[in-house]
């Protein structure tokens, strides 16, 4: 048996794996809404500029700021200027009823507010020579000018960008209604053992409901990857082995999956399915020094990558979060790394030495953070309870109540 | 004008908006995986016990600890126990190997892990009376308990919990195959204005492309929303005064959406729309003590709940994440609230006395905090570049290089 493989070692070992030749590079063209948690594929230039002409900051008025002497100036009132229309240009002594966000006509520098003008309301526009009286400014004040924002040509967002609903608005602003995003990454979900039914099924002495499947299938769609469900397989290798073949090759060559995730059979009993359908490919079954999710497996089946998580629910997520998801945020930007915080124990908590243990628990609004459940893997209803892992190093074996420990919140 | 109303305020204001009468109550059965994301409305107790039966924590050899004294005993090797199986009693001077979750046999008590066991390899299971040396143990050891998770009839979760992939793996453990969640509020989104065009029509002077939309139906559709799109409305109050009734009256009598929300109009500008349609209507146009984002409208449309945002994209993100966001939290458990973090600021700031102002920042890996753009709320690029709302309370006018300010991280 080998020496256990720190947390680390094996982490960067997942990202070399996902890294690898195999990785997909493949982009898809979305309407804007569709690509919302989708990484741009692309460097993005702006095709114009924002804002793509001067504007009004206020509502007011539209001067020639050379018009208004330094104590201020009586000027004709000219044609208003809604947002949305394209203004006449302004003649000398007017000034131009101006709403937030409309063109500044040509022939106008500046806006002075409508509360600084008196009157300070807006004449009726079918009023004719009405005068407004408007203090001095300067040229530019109020004026939203043409590409302060970005301008034409410019980078608007580069490759590898998160699109959130600001990424998105920015498209829609740019004028454009589609965004060039990379292919989620299609990962085969297989779960493992005779002891596992479906949900739904009836249960039988012996057999437990698998839990698995849909807890690392909804943990991968939140990740943005793209999910292929085999259903439960039993512990006959040679039938593992027939459909993971199945899901791997193509008729033209290429993969169908760009990763497979096993869960069971990765373990030392009499019966690990897993390890023994792997038998012959390039993969390593080897103790991680975590509790719990120590046994993993990882490598490639016919070229694909894979990796073995271990068969207990609490494990299974456990591995997900520590190994899969980070190297996913590592390599793609997406998904965002779990938020980090200390929170004080209130409880005292031991943990076996040479092993980082991954305890959950709930952070309570104080900033503490109680134990849900114990340390043993099966335990998912103690699982659904908690907010947060619990990190406690490999080298630390006792913590006091009001230690502080690093949380990751779930 | 009537006085700033404070942001908290507000917030009370939108929450109990909400929580009114036409508070959406209805429910939806969903299959696990569509449920993701979404809110549990019913307590769930638990159809079965977790574990439903005793099974072993290791792999190793089912033992009654009573057959074993202190000092050790060699047991006959009985059939093994793989997991899924309902093994026979275990007769006395037998141990059964025994693989990790499988049913202890009837008349075992305990397990011995196999690595304590002489030989510590499992022997062929062809071979017939073969003896192992085992040490002594205690009734217990290495026996996960039924139920010992969750019993039968407990209260697995209650109604209100946010499902995630731990609580839908919790589901599928007892069972299940469906959740029945509360239906997601629907929400009727309209941005108006006669200078806003869609994205992808050609671009004439004095129009600039709708970004509001996009911006805030990813927004909420991020937060579980249900979001219904209308197009643009230009500026005449009577054709959208037709549009919001198209929308909340259905034939039953029932509202069609829970809840309105428009873009721009609502300011003191000589041609807000939105101020104009809600004529008659029991709505309120206030000023927030807030910027950007402090013209807003409140009340109510032919009954349905209204909340009228200002135009420009920065100030509707603001107004999203400052009152509708928090107020779904609240009331609903979900969206999660944004995590708030102390940051440094990289550069002085001020900011106008009496307002709240919400710049739009980048916090960097070290802590501190890069503004993007300056206050304006047309800005929409440098928020597409920003990971945070930056938060400089409404009594603060100066913040030097290096003070600590709140951002809520987006």
């Amino acid at each position: 048996m080998s020496l256990p493989r720190s947390v680390a070692a094996h982490r960067d070992a997942v990202v070399e794996l996902l890294s690898g030749p195999a990785a997909n590079t493949a982009t898809e063209q979305f309407p804007l809404l569709e690509a919302l948690g989708k990484v741009l594929a692309v460097d993005l230039h702006a095709p114009l500029s924002l804002p793509p002409f001067a504007n009004s900051q206020m509502d007011g008025f539209a001067v020639n700021s050379a018009d208004i002497p330094d104590d201020g100036a009586k000027l004709r009132v000219a044609a208003p200027v809604p947002a949305g229309a394209a203004p006449e240009p302004l003649k000398p002594g007017f000034a131009a009823p101006i709403m937030t966000g409309a063109m500044i006509p040509e022939g106008a520098d500046a806006v002075v507010p409508i509360e600084r003008a008196l009157p300070s309301t807006f004449p009726n526009p079918e009023a004719e020579d009405v005068d407004v009286l408007l203090p001095a400014t300067t040229p530019g004040t109020y004026v939203r000018h043409i590409g302060s924002d970005i301008g034409e040509g410019d980078l608007a967002l580069p490759a590898g960008t998160f699109l959130g609903p600001a990424q998105l608005g920015l498209l829609a602003a740019l004028g454009l209604t589609s965004a060039e995003v990379r292919k989620p990454m299609r990962v085969l979900l297989v779960t493992t053992g005779d002891e596992v039914l479906e949900p739904g099924q009836s249960l039988t002495p012996g057999k437990i409901y698998d839990s698995n499947g849909t807890l690392l299938e909804a943990s991968m769609r939140q990740s943005g990857l793209d999910v292929v469900r085999t259903g439960i397989s039993d512990d006959d290798p040679a039938r593992l082995r027939a459909v993971l073949n199945r899901h791997v090759a193509s008729e033209d060559g290429q993969h169908r999956v760009d990763l497979i995730v096993t869960t069971g059979g990765v373990s030392k009993g009499a019966y690990e399915v897993v390890r023994q359908a792997m038998a012959g490919q390039h993969v390593d079954f080897l103790p991680v020094a975590m509790q719990p999710g120590g046994p993993q497996g990882i490598g490639r089946f016919e070229g694909v990558p894979f990796l073995g998580f271990p068969g207990n629910p609490v494990s299974c997520l456990v591995s997900y979060e520590m190994f899969l998801r980070p190297a996913l945020s590592q390599i793609h930007g997406v998904p965002a790394p779990r938020p980090v915080q200390r929170a004080r124990l209130v409880e005292p908590l031991h943990s076996p030495e040479g092993k980082h243990q991954v305890r959950r628990g709930t952070v309570l609004p104080d900033g503490s953070v109680r134990m849900e459940g114990g340390a043993g893997s099966h335990l998912v209803h103690a699982l659904a309870r908690s907010n947060a892992l619990v990190h406690i190093p490999s080298d630390v074996t006792e913590l006091a109540e009001g230690s502080e420990v690093e949380v990751w919140m779930l």
